[in-house]
């Protein structure tokens, strides 16, 4: 199912690169005449916190690597909670009131493919280790780096903006999945935390090495992160464990700060429900969770499914989504139910953290509810249709 | 493949109500002991202008037909504006502050599908035609009335709730969809409005009359309101278009009131886009709309669909719903698009009217912008994942 859904997204995926080629032909003409669209402007901050990103002459700058790494995750909770967490860790060194966001700009699709790969006589330039030809999952060579992002922060500067930030994510594998012939069963390398750690900061140095060769990235700071992937089958994704930040100009990595994220999923029924992480989160927070779910399950009938993703940051519980599906007769009974989840979230779930909550059918989305950070209420909203 | 999705949502359908016997005793366990979830409880309101709802020993209370109308709808848009039409109508007639809501107590699943059917030898009550044995479009008997739905109200006195309203609403078709034998191909009976609200008065009539003979409807008021179905390739639903309140006692529909709302797909590129509506909604509005959507597509590469249902009131712009599907490559991409929507649709969509804008990728839904009856700024929410 999984291994379908991954190559579904790659079809489209398809798809939509083949498009691109037309894009500036079939769209151009819209805005030919509308003076507003032309040079450089910012999207605006949605939210406090966020950064603000770059448009040129109307268009959104996206990354030139756009893609590459959907069709590197097997498991989608891996590319999103990847993404989001490189965000935190930037926020963290470039902050969103002073930075502006763009998309990744110095390395392009062929380089991060190659840089992926394996190295060998073809691809000098991998930054995974030889294929040593065994087949054995304890004595083979595991692909170690699994996906990279880059993220551009910018200083404005009047109506100039000037790199002045580069954060590099290295998403490493937990486990390495691979087959002995094409088409085969697929089998498992392990990779410990500590080798994951060993691997990751030796490929951080080339990466560090290489980048300062580009002139525009000769003399900016350059963070580097370090990411650990959920396996395939996990409902939620990695966690990033450490990062660096290099001075203008360094071209060796000179120190590391750990990272404390967690993920899990509760219920913790099945070990394979966590991200690899050991233990099983927080009790607390857990029994909160049933709690809530026992409610609700009483409430309503037939409610199909009710997990929580829960996300701990230094042990503390830093963010929840749960997700309620079923499948539901009517509207009202949407309202209703989002109405009785604003109480009962409110009641059982743990205070103190941001907590979403998305109520889905098979026909899609149907309500969600939100309580931000230091927010004592939930908000919702039910999907309508006219 | 609409009918393919009806035929799994009514397989889903099958699934769920096979489950419903054991819920009583798969779920029973877990309530025991929990003194707060005996007699009755509400709601509570999620925001002004809602319906508190009943909840019995902890549990909502469903509809006794429930399940019905999403077998009797190929066009899911039907069921939703259906539901949400009828609770606008009973809003005007029960006030949410004084009124509580309950689900449809006292016609039950097979009195509604046998009403739902034609009149015939095996089936007295049918309130749609027999069948005359013609083939015709022109000459064969339609099937009138698609579905049907009872809301109750119930005002509250200390801890007893009192059945105060009913409200019914009646699907009645536009267009006719039959086959001329079994798995045959389908055909076409067009029910023009004039048509279907002299058969809908009729069937009015019984209704309230046949209601009438329950003990616990003898004496309620009970507003019966009169709804046009979209056809089945409309990408928005019907709407109701008349509605009639009964005192208490009444056993025929006295007098009927108008009422004016509209349901418009922008941009009208196809007449199948409207629900049936002649004309295609306001010019103006649609040109805010496609100037939105121009500036959009320009900003982001490659947007699949952009596209709103527009409702109207009395010929005003009531309500929009925007639905924007594409591939996202990256949460970044995400954030910033809904930062650059929350600019865009503050300038280009119309103002005085309260807007949802989804965004969605083969993933599901992304994030949603909404603005309220009366703000003047679109709040946002990103979905993340950990």
């Amino acid at each position: 199912m999984k291994r379908f859904k991954a190559l579904f997204v790659m079809a489209i995926c398809g798809l939509f690169l083949s498009a691109c080629g037309n894009l500036g032909s079939s769209n151009g003409a819209s805005t030919s005449g509308n003076s507003s669209n032309k040079g450089t402007q910012l999207t605006g901050q949605a939210a406090a916190g966020d950064y603000q990103s770059v448009i040129k002459n109307g268009r959104y700058v996206t990354s030139k690597s756009r893609g590459v790494n959907v069709s590197q995750n097997d498991n989608q909770f891996n590319l999103k909670s990847f993404e989001s967490g490189l965000l935190t860790v930037s926020k963290k060194v470039y902050s969103p009131s002073k930075y502006i966001f763009e998309e990744g700009q110095y390395l392009n699709t062929s380089t991060v493919q190659n840089w992926l790969g394996r190295k060998s006589k073809s691809n000098p330039d991998g930054l995974n280790p030889v294929n040593n030809g065994k087949t054995d999952p304890n004595t083979r060579n595991p692909i170690y780096l699994q996906q990279m992002e880059e993220q551009d922060f910018m200083k404005q500067n009047g109506k100039k903006l000037t790199l002045s930030g580069v954060t590099i994510g290295l998403g490493m594998n937990s486990v390495d999945y691979y087959e002995k012939k094409n088409f085969g069963s697929t089998y498992q390398t392990k990779i410990s935390k500590a080798e994951a750690q060993r691997e990751g900061r030796q490929i951080a140095n080339q990466v560090l090495a290489r980048l300062r060769q580009k002139p525009a990235l000769k003399n900016v700071p350059i963070t580097i992160a370090l990411y650990r992937q959920a396996p395939t089958d996990s409902l939620v994704g990695g966690s990033f464990f450490s990062y660096s930040n290099n001075k203008a100009g360094a071209t060796t990595v000179s120190s590391w700060k750990p990272i404390s994220e967690q993920n899990y999923v509760y219920p913790t029924t099945s070990s394979k429900a966590t991200n690899g992480n050991s233990g099983s989160g927080n009790s607390n927070d857990e029994a909160s969770f049933e709690n809530f779910k026992s409610q609700i399950q009483n409430y309503f009938p037939n409610l199909s499914g009710v997990t929580a993703q829960a996300h701990y940051t230094n042990k503390q519980l830093t963010g929840m989504n749960v997700n309620i599906t079923t499948q539901f007769y009517s509207q009202t009974e949407i309202i209703s139910f989002t109405q009785y989840l604003q109480q009962a979230a409110q009641k059982y779930l743990p205070s103190n953290a941001p907590i979403d909550i998305t109520v889905s059918s098979t026909e899609g989305v149907q309500s969600f509810l939100s309580r931000d950070n230091g927010a004592k209420k939930f908000t919702s909203h039910v999907f309508n249709s006219y």
